[in-house]
């Protein structure tokens, strides 16, 4: 079968035929309905080297892809209760199975992750971007009718933005609150669409391009263009407050300044964004009791969340088809910054 | 001034002449922008009596009417940052001001009410039946621009519900969750209302009345009607895992069972209607960790909640305005069941 | 090797030998150290027959004990991480692994039950009353150099009331707080040390032995014997607020009545033990919010939290131990009530 | 009367004849029984000026001391239930009581804090260093018969750790927990105490002062010196995993780096001390969703837990007793750091 390959450090993925593999004990074959093209994926095959300290975790050669869904094709050793043939949502990260977070399903902090060949499918092991997929049975989530190939992009580019909402719903239970979402690309544009179906907050949406914040807009957002005055222009949108949750799926140093100048008394500012940027932390800078944090995609529990928004209509990923043997074309203008939705590689069509 | 006084148990109140009260330290006089009739009241003047345990609280004489609203007249000694003229909505319960329960605006559970002479305005002290009403200025909620009129239920029937849905939020957080609104009175379309705003949970709702049922429909909830299979059908829509948080506005024996045979694992169910039906319960009757519970009131956090919901549009209470000189026949029709809102009384005309 | 087999409805267990079980993919083989004999054993053999709901799930042959612990002895394929000779406590339910229950380790209520063919290792699946035990890799939690026998007890004697313990911890935290536990066997003594070992709480105990008490006021509780009034001594020792979390380890209906005749407003009642009497709940009988409900073994995650409190030496399981030949001796005895601590049977002596 | 006042900015107090104040509406007046010297009167009368933002509410002439206690002399118009002769512990802050954060105790967050004349008791308004105090009654928190001097200081040294490890319970909960308390003064070793009495975590705790962390090791904490590998070492106290709450009483530029270079993904770290340290924040240099947060001071609900805890004997603070007429010297030596003890101003001697 045609696989897309990253096969060395700083170099460029190829399609290459591989065999098809076999479930293992516990695992299945999915026969791949879409997968993903994530900005992560770039980084691995243009940024990363093997003097990274994951880089044992995510070492060539595999098959790239970590967002994935697929049809069950075949069912390996001691697999119960799926049904060959009914389409679903692939959970990318694999940790040890036995910690306290796997136990979880918090593959994510596995306190053994190394000790692990790898971090999750696409990601050091073989993913998504194929025919063919092996994945654990443990990490499947039923589509139903839903469509899986606009599905794909929702393990991860769902699953990130929910994991965060969800951990800041204390912030946004209630009547009166705000929600801001810093940067609008695909995982911003669902964080938008998650808060409008699971909150009552304004939500106050922000991006340096305009018919980004348009869409947004579309979905039930407030939009407030860049800027002088930006922090000024949101904070008025909350009555003078301050917001009670931030997300900021950008993470460079001025939009994690922009998230702690609106954030409220008592609110929280999470970073989803890896762009790395730093920011100054000190007691009188900032609002009392607000929590800075980081986060980093999610549980499988919460992409049986997403799934049932998703099955629900009630979120809607954006996202752009391309043909296996198109694959590459997805990556380079995704490295060049040319998409406007997510990539999904469909490897048998969009069915 | 004029005012509806409730002036001896097991009897129908009338409207007398009295003299218009002056606010003392810590209290302002607002001129009634209205006045909403609860179902208490009527329980109050037709049911309670003097071997009542709650009777030292609410005997007579006083002016009924504890969900008020009403525009600054006068402030009394010590009060400050209350603007003469603006509107507000008024929190009812008074307790002791001196308790942790008190301390954190939750006087419905004062742990001196046993030493109070009162419940709340309305309640055992002068209401807002009447043109001018006395109010303590901490009870206050600001309602800016919108109409105070209309707002006035939201102090009771808008209160109640939202501190029943607050304190479940921990069930309804996140995508795939079900609530389940059983009776849609005044108190349960406003809790479909908040509900549909402020979840992302299928909103199953359930009436007597067809009309009842087609106005939460309208609103965006899915509606069951009674009969044989109601709990089976409600159940169906949950996917078979049964509802995570259910509201019994009723609370009668059959609404308290359906509360019960519809609730998932993990489930809660709380009994917001005081009819006092009975529920056997027992260890394998009940789903696992499904919660049963009251519920009272709200406090005065909650309140604040409740009219940001009232200024974004989010809820909208529907009322029946009444002249102050008809609010008998309003506390009548509302004796007999012959209101299909909540009456309000005016007692200066809708502004 | 030897086994202690349930081999026929409403029979007495009987100990045969059978061949020694080889481990599957994922799963490993353990030289049993201490396997528990729990009260729904004696259930389970005296008075389940083929009529009872989940009789599919608990039907004869097989091995009992659902409480284990062992030493690895062989590790199937697949299986990484896993220490040979290493001490372990087992959990001992078994889901379908693929539902979002399952996915956070919440076996106990699998939404694939009904398709599963048992319940548990020890509940329709060999158990650990043999020589040798085998279980899923996830479901195992170092025990490092703690005493592994003294441990089996602690996955569900310790288990059931943690998670109990855990749920209700919102009511528990800060000053000023109550706990009552109700009943004290192995499961309520457990409770009672982890209230004392994880609360600041005031921690009342009741029970009709006398000695029963004795053993939980040494650890710390205030204890409260039976008798008229004994609802108003408990309630004194709040204050007169009522106790916050109320736990019982017995479930007839006095003692349920009990529970809510001294729980606070805005208190918690778990019903842990599953006598199965009845309560009549209604509005006016119960404080307000004061939330009743069951509750049923506990997570993967809770596990890893009691052996944590184990292996720090917070709490001390109170144990008999038996030799596998003394098995049914062990059974008879808890049959007849003439255990006054938890028989755990070592196949291969106290180590 | 004496009291002890503050009167020009950078300017050390002095000690005044003044008229002894009379209750208005609401308040009550209290022989103070004790008033506890904090450091942020020194930073007070040492450092701040009319430049400073919060300058309008601090600015002279009033009487400090915002940590007391005090019997009831004599209650002002209005007031119920408040005992003559009684001892209370005094709330010190004062909002504008009507905004949503003073309907929840939260005075300190009050909305209108902008339009107030003074903070608190003793911060813009007179204070309890002096032989008598006017507070409101509402922020009167019984003592019943415990020792009303040595209460003093937990209205502030007491209540500020309370309410940072209350904010932090849920990271506490459960087994297997562990807490770091950075800094073993009065807070830091009323915190040190608080965690071992409502938490089961292992309690680390660290301070450049040798006889401090000797205090903080009989209370029940592990302590770990400062000096090269301090994270390290208090890291390996938590099994590599990091802490899961710490609570930062300095907040020098090096406490504020130790908490978060020792923080567990997933926990939390609470900056309590004022120093003003900066951290460099950034998304790869720290834990997984580990939550960085200032905090200040407490809530009313959150005193009366306190007074709970201080009342059954489960805190203790250490005091250090003074005159009236010393109070100028416990200044001085709290001033130049000769203190060992939260110096107490007894102005009606000890009882």
């Amino acid at each position: 079968m045609r696989a897309v390959q990253f096969s060395q450090w700083k170099t460029f993925p190829t399609i290459e035929e591989i065999e098809r593999p076999a479930p293992g004990p516990g695992e299945v074959l999915l026969k791949v309905a879409g997968a993903g093209a994530c900005h992560s994926d770039v980084a691995i095959f243009e940024d990363f080297g093997p003097e990274m300290p994951a880089a044992g975790l995510l070492k060539p050669t595999y098959t790239l892809g970590h967002e994935n869904s697929g049809w069950i094709e075949e069912v390996g050793e001691g697999v119960t209760g799926i049904e060959k043939g009914a389409a679903y949502l692939v959970y990318g990260p694999i940790g040890c199975g036995n910690c306290d977070m796997c136990s979880r399903g918090q593959d994510t902090y596995c306190r053994n992750v190394g000790s692990k060949p790898y971090l999750a499918m696409g990601l050091g092991r073989d993913g998504g971007m194929a025919e063919y997929l092996v994945a654990p049975a443990r990490n499947l989530v039923a589509l139903g009718d839903a469509d899986p190939v606009a599905a794909a992009p929702l393990s991860d580019a769902g699953l990130t933005p929910y994991h965060a909402i969800k951990s800041s719903m204390h912030k946004l239970s209630g009547g009166g609150k705000t929600a801001l979402v810093i940067g609008l690309g695909g995982l911003g544009q669902l964080a938008v669409q998650m808060l409008i179906a699971m909150t009552g907050a304004t939500v106050i949406a922000t991006d340096q391009k305009t018919d980004a914040m348009e869409r947004a807009a579309a979905r039930g957002a407030t939009t407030v263009p860049g800027g002088d005055g930006q922090a000024a222009a949101i904070r008025e949108l909350t009555g003078g407050r301050g917001v009670d949750a931030v997300f900021d799926f950008v993470g460079v140093a001025p939009t994690v300044k922009l998230a702690m100048d609106t954030v409220a008394v008592l609110g929280r500012v999470t970073i989803v964004g890896i762009a790395g940027g730093a920011y100054e932390w000190s007691f009188f800078g900032v609002p009392y009791e607000a929590e800075l944090l980081s986060t980093y995609w999610g549980t499988i529990e919460d992409l049986h969340d997403v799934v049932a928004l998703y099955r629900a209509g009630q979120i809607e990923p954006e996202v752009e088809i391309y043909r296996l043997d198109d694959a590459l074309e997805a990556y380079r203008k995704l490295a060049a910054g040319e998409l406007s939705a997510r990539a999904v590689v469909a490897p048998h069509g969009r069915d």
